[in-house]
């Protein structure tokens, strides 16, 4: 039996770096078995491929679909709601009452639903994304997400202290369900897969941090978390655990680095041993532009953790983030790194759009094996883009490309394809 | 013959000022020969209108409709693009060599009537608008406008120095353009009327400047421009006319200020005695949070202007901003005042969405007469916006409204009203 050959026309851009935009305008992308095979010319395909037919999506773009890398699937019903609160009153007002919520099964199906669906339909086909501290509603968010055909790393939020009541789970009671919930999900092929989730360090206590710890030995399990993502969470993490030295490294103190990745949303205030500590692990990053300008302040040194060897990739951060466009929060990292090079002037300067774009599917793509680039042997996860252009006036495929993530929306998302097979 | 009275039933929302909205969930109101009449609950209607059909539009919002006080019409094809470069460059390299194609009417008049359409589409119903220089494109412009049933001030550009050879006029050739155009305009009944564009005062030689001065008392005629939005753009001007003491002091100086009314864009950098003199004559500061973003670096001391008795209004700023959407604007004034207080707290604060609401609607509906809100006697020029909510979640009418302004777009918006007259 031969292998499975699909050829697809079009304008083609994707990374291979931050450094620029690879793009092939009028070209046929053969895709193997699910993967990228090559890129020609129309008229330098190679003689197997001359007899195919060939899908031809014309001047659309065909790109990579986008990695979300820190969203709140229970906060999806905030979203673009009390976005003038700052933190603390938007965690204590709206979020914590609202996750408080998922302890309904009805409740979470209702509302994950829409989220799985929504996620896709915006071209978000990778995403690393907190659920609430209720497991069984972290298992109905993941068979959704399984459901769509999507790639995911799913937590089961632990919070143990200084949480309110109506949300708070004791150490003891967080790990045993925290362990009987990756028991379910151990030893399936499911590309839905669980992650370890403190909520951060504030509502963590240390052994239940320790116990996380363990988990992440016995199960080969990574982590995500919030790292430094306000002065007030940065502050109030180190002073708990002064002997930590730093946000970071009470996470690597409770033994839960380099299980398996690693990843912190938002590192908007990282000290050099935040920085040392996550390169030493290979840690992700997340900047998450309108998080952050929302209901966050202060703008992440993206530039200058890039220079550091740090992956920085992208999040939505619904709720705090008001839209799940993973290719907006591209634009808007763009628009923050002007404010932050004006406000704090640095070297490492401000961040190119071939950069961002790069952010929001190679280098968040990574954390899911070979995806987000269609270089040779990448599975063929991607995007067809239409429109951009107004009557008579010609764009090339770059501009359309930025067009889109400035301005475009999931109207302009013709097709979706999910390892070669069309969605 | 009795007056034309129309009845809509929906959840109304408008703002009276700035510090909240009026919300009024399952109304009825009632349009007077295009005036708002009143508002009422079902049950509580007059004798006189019980007998009336109503218009449902069910539980979607009903609300004034938008004002943008800064928009670039020739820049409407550099929405989006090459928004990584900073604003000297982008001039030279993108908006200067766009501005020139505006020579070609057939040009001119493929873009413009997309220009047009877009913005009514968008639900922006009065608009202050920058042409180019060509007065010809600037009549096609204004007729185009005016097909769209819209409000608008529009201005022939005046640029005479430090421009482009392909892009500037003589003083003279340009006062007398600019006459020519004025007298086309004057005397007539349009909604789309001509305003005095001195570029910024970079462009524009001081003999120009007086020449429109001296055309602002013939004609009776406004003015806008670009006041202190970058360092550079502040330092330049004040540099050029040191015995103008400021920037706003060059067109009060220019007998430019208080034969109309008088609209500075972005206002980024205001000396007191810029505040004073805008105060002086009722000026309006226009805050276009996107592209002060994307292009210029800054973000204007919205709460502290409007603490000094500046009317500030909102602007899209296309294509320094990448999208028509004033009710977008409206959100990003919220998140840009988080960063304004994160990096320059002050005792002004931070934005309430209610604020941002008042300025996208009733403060820049000001400028055209009554609208943009619906206390009585105000024209009813209204949008209709349905969704926001998902199945099974409900969300009350302030919370849609803000969800609209953060993530929704024109599919939501399901009608138009220009004076009463659905479009």
């Amino acid at each position: 039996m031969g292998s499975n050959i699909e050829l697809l026309h079009g304008d083609i851009v994707y990374s291979e770096s931050g450094d620029s935009l690879t793009v092939r305008e009028n070209a046929i992308l053969a895709v193997e078995d699910g993967k990228v095979r090559d890129i020609y010319a129309p008229d330098a395909l190679p003689e197997d491929l001359r007899p195919l037919p060939v899908t031809d999506y014309g001047r659309s773009l065909i790109i990579p679909a986008f990695t979300d890398m820190h969203v709140h699937a229970p906060q999806y019903e905030e979203r673009g709601i009390r976005m003038d609160l700052l933190l603390s009153d938007w965690l204590n007002q709206c979020t914590f009452p609202e996750e408080a919520k998922f302890a309904d099964p009805d409740y979470a199906r209702l509302v994950y639903r829409q989220f799985a669906q929504d996620l896709v339909r915006q071209g978000t086909l990778h995403a690393v994304v907190f659920a609430t501290l209720h497991a069984g509603a972290t298992d109905i968010l993941m068979d959704l997400l399984e459901e769509q055909g999507i790639d995911a790393f799913v937590g089961k939020v632990n919070m143990d202290i200084h949480s309110p009541d109506f949300l708070c789970e004791t150490a003891e009671e967080s790990l045993r369900g925290t362990e009987a919930w990756l028991e379910r999900h151990s030893g399936t092929e499911s590309r839905v897969r669980p992650i370890l989730t403190p909520r951060f360090a504030p509502t963590c206590s240390f052994p239940l941090l320790q116990g996380l710890g363990a988990l992440a030995k016995k199960y080969h399990t990574g982590v995500q978390t919030h790292l430094v993502e306000s002065k007030w969470e940065a502050a109030e993490s180190v002073s708990m655990y002064p002997e930590c030295g730093s946000d970071a490294g009470i996470y690597e103190r409770a033994g839960l680095l380099g299980e398996g990745p690693s990843i912190f949303a938002h590192v908007i205030f990282p000290t050099a041993e935040d920085l040392r500590i996550m390169k030493k692990y290979g840690s992700f990053a997340v900047h998450c532009p309108d998080a952050t300008t929302n209901i966050i302040a202060g703008i992440a040194p993206v530039a200058a953790e890039q220079a550091e060897g740090i992956r920085v990739a992208l999040g939505s951060d619904v709720g705090a983030g008001h839209s799940l466009a993973v290719y907006r929060q591209a634009a808007r990292a763009v628009q923050l790194s002007k404010l932050k090079e004006f406000y704090e002037p640095a070297e490492s300067g401000t961040i190119s759009f071939a950069d961002a774009f790069y952010m929001a599917t190679k280098e968040g793509g990574s954390l899911f094996g070979k995806t987000g680039s269609f270089e040779k042997g990448y599975d063929f996860d991607a995007l067809v883009i239409t429109g951009q252009e107004d009557a008579g006036v010609p764009l090339d495929a770059a501009g359309r490309l930025e067009r889109f993530c400035y301005t475009g929306d999931d109207r302009d998302i013709a097709a979706r394809y999910m390892r070669g097979k069309k969605m």
